[in-house]
């Protein structure tokens, strides 16, 4: 039974918090959130205490794991404490928008053998796992076209959106992770373009509502990305990978397995479910499975911190070809 | 080129009457209908000739096959006819709907050697002609259970209901021949039972408009049939064939292969085809091409007379069992 | 948090020791099995005490609620028990498999207000929940055709078999009770026939493997079921419900969203999971949820005691048709 | 009933001779083909002439349309031809493979009012049209996102390939050309990519197997296509077009309307239509009604001259991108 520190008490930090609770493997001990009403809350629900600031968390003993479900910009921080305190981290997608300190802080836990993974909630999706282990056995032979369909139901508040990154830092940022997941190796060239056509004010940041990547990979695989922030019959995203020996395609999930058939619609589904935390749901509670098992048996992550730190290699990539409207090679050194 | 004589130029003679004269195998020569100007219009459609009489067609050397698509109480004084004439008959379903009368014309027509095909159109249908021969050649190992849903997009006027025979034989007489098609063997026992749900005149003349089957093989093999007068989202007909090694289904046809996702419906197909004549219309110019090719060839037809009258005693023993409440057997005797 | 005693701790039974474990309105207190070990193992998972015997768990001031996860002819007794002694009760279905033992018990517990809620599994999953309030509220206006498919993965050993009380009231219960819950109406008439295709050492018990029922509502609604006890591309469980404004029906459930391509094969899904305890594993913790708010909040259970009683006179009727094949009238008094 | 000449009478030549032939507006008066066999075959099939020449054809008063189906290379001498002798014409695409003769071509035909159509095959499909009318009266809103999938089932052979003009114009033109129909405006950007993945042979021609492509349009809207010179699965050709209100996706033909369960495979289709003379094979009927319809009714045609050239140009820009790995801009003029 691993004891967590829980930091970010938000939304997803709260969700985090439950499953840690439930998790036979581990209990919430302590959570910390610079908003404190929002840590009391989390801790009273499963009976943690709620820290006095982070380095009382790394400094105390009884912590055996941390998850960092607090802003951005504080991950780097707290993941490198908590490194240096010895503590396994679990944290949050992306590491920073800022490849410079994602960098710095690739240097400042070199050498260290303290597991660190990352949250991207594709990898641990029973669906989109089984997709990457069917095509890394090579059930369609050699991989050709993967096409990756990423569509938000609804577009966040422009507050959000000035500080997001960018869309292919802030939500391509999972596509590029998982093409590298499934491609089995690491583009070389991206191209990107994008339009705004959902929210006007985008333009004025230089971001951009709705977008099309193209990735390029050593093998000659060729990776497709579509995005939009709005699609209004919901949460959408679907997967095609295409090979030599067949083709696999990850579909939608729905709240139920119903058809409706009336007169003014047939073999009509219940919309996608709508947001990202209904959608994977079970891929957190699995995240937090495999954390737990690769504490105990020391093997790697199914998502690391290089794998963080080559997501947004590409997104900076992307943002780059965007601009100039040029094809830019990537590199990851 | 077989010149063909067409009697009854209704809506499904004017559909006969436009394949025979598109088919390169036949030409449509003569037409016959009690309403004269009926047939003087799908004649000059094609450049056929309006006969005076039936006889006049039955006398004429220049006719070398006859296509019944009359009104179904003509359909066995014409049959007789043209086969005591030796012209070869492709007469559409139901021979009759009274099983003495058939039983008569069986010891009229018996000994000739006259091609008689019935119009079953299921069995000219490549998606169920496909299903047929995949279970026939063993694909789903023993057949188990059949389910058959025979749903109309819309109840007929009651001028029509009243003298239809009732909703056995005038409409699941179709499952009947299908199950028999399928089965390859006899069904011996059949419950049926309705309600009347749609339309409350029905009531009065001992007919229903939702209707449930059970019929039992030799085999033990089990078949369900289900039926209503009116689907409101369109013609809806599917079957499901389970077995010792798989299951096949039909599923419906649609007039395009559209889907659509918006704020109230997902995935939604365009309806199912509307009406019987589009659901089947390659049904039906193959129908004739079988005609053709069995006068030609001297092969038995896809569905024969012998055909037609089984069904015709499934369809009586069903509506026997809808009014006793009880299992009735089936002997084809 | 309201302290439970399990009774049963075999396959189903450690599956609810691990929910009741889980939740977090529910602690596991004691279990109790006639085979101590098995107690042993499910309390020791989850910290609870081994009862000595049911008597002691009756007694125990402690226990807040019963769940009753035992082999089939022990529930009675135990329900009873746990009525007298004022203690809510979960209890697995079936109440028996003899309407005899029920009616008792039914006299029985007259009279007390304390809430006893049966575990059939399909009231509480999400699906069919949302099948069964689109109908009731009309969504598809007047319900005319229910159809349900319901086929196991595989026969279960003949050991089991034999005690089963058939296959009507073994499997086929979950679909008559489940009709009920649609229909809103006792249906009123019943025909049932069957076939041994699978298992020929069923005959000898006069049991059968294969399965078609058809039901008779006082609204004129028909119902049909076909079973069978062996479908070899996995657990086969579909609904369709038909109306006057429309059509629902229920889909499987797959082990993933994929779709796969291959040279021979299109669009082909993963199988249906395969087991009824990996399809409802989340019915039977929203079981759980409602059931411990029915015990604070006072209200009725979705599904009752009086549900099993109807169920089991159900499949009474229809092994009584099957014996006889004739329809049977169903009385519920 | 018009007159038509045919010139070409291979593969492609022989369906739309049958088709003509076929159609109740039209007769096969002319057959003409290189190879005088050919010719002789079509011709003797309908009741048809073979011509001596082109010039003769075109000299002839009998003849009252004309359809090109002969080797791309004679495109334009006979369209030009045609259209000096004041005969509608009717030309598969592509025009010609060199923009340069294609601009010539125009200006040699600028001023003559003799109806010309482009056979564009998508334009006429009924599935491809129906979506094109949705999109363009708004249903899905503004468009923003279309994804174009096209893959054929497989490549032919390098003796083919080598004169194929590259996979842009032979084979993605038809995407192209179809992304223009809904779009309703002309791509201003093209960005193209493609790797040699299937016939290693292509390299040495500039050419690729597997292809992905990146369109924008002035409104801001994205289009993707991915190609494959081979789908194991079978010939693959789906859209998606997505906007503001909602989604419409175009999905594969398939031979019936089956699915198959089985212990390896579940809910399995038939394999998509192999070859796009079954898949479009009433678009080819459909875009013969119009040809006839617009001669008679002086109508524009679903496919002009200038939506071939205008492809064309599109694929060339696409060309000039994969060579140069750049954004390309594209000019009409």
């Amino acid at each position: 039974m691993l004891n967590f520190a829980l930091f970010g008490a938000g939304r997803i930090g709260a969700m985090h918090g439950a499953n840690i609770a439930h998790n036979p493997g581990s209990r919430l001990h302590t959570v910390y959130d610079v908003q404190t009403g929002l840590a009391e809350r989390v801790a009273a629900a499963h009976g943690a205490n709620v820290a006095a600031s982070p380095a009382a968390v790394m400094a105390d003993p009884s912590v055996d794991a941390v998850l960092i479900a607090s802003s951005t910009s504080t991950h780097i921080e707290l993941l490198t404490a908590a490194v240096k305190a010895g503590k396994p981290v679990l944290c949050e997608k992306p590491i920073d928008l800022d490849i410079a300190r994602v960098e710095q802080c690739k240097r400042d836990i070199a050498g260290s053998d303290v597991p660190v993974q990352l949250g991207f909630n594709r990898r641990y999706d029973a669906t989109l796992r089984a997709m990457h282990d069917a095509v890394r056995r090579g059930e369609i032979g050699q991989l050709q076209l993967l096409v990756l369909t990423s569509r938000d139901a609804d577009i966040a508040p422009m507050e959000y959106m000035k500080v997001s990154g960018g869309i292919f830092r802030d939500c391509t940022i999972h596509d590029f992770d998982y093409a590298r997941y499934v491609l089995g190796e690491d583009p070389v060239e991206v191209f990107a373009t994008g339009s705004v056509m959902i929210e006007p004010d985008l333009a004025s940041y230089g971001d951009v509502d709705t977008a099309m990547v193209v990735l390029k990979a050593p093998s000659g695989a060729l990776v497709h990305i579509n995005n939009s922030r709005r699609a209004v019959y919901g949460f959408d995203q679907r997967i095609e990978a295409f090979g030599s020996k067949g083709m696999i395609q990850s579909e939608n999930f729905h709240a139920t397995h119903l058809r409706r058939w009336t007169p003014t619609s047939t073999n009509s589904y219940d919309k996608p479910v709508h947001f990202f935390m209904q959608r994977y749901a079970e891929a957190y509670m699995q995240e937090l499975n495999e954390f737990i098992a690769l504490i105990h048996n020391k093997t790697a992550p199914a998502a690391s911190f290089e794998d963080g730190r080559r997501a947004l290699i590409i997104a900076d990539a992307a943002t780059e070809s965007l601009r100039s409207g040029r094809t830019v090679r990537i590199s990851y050194d």
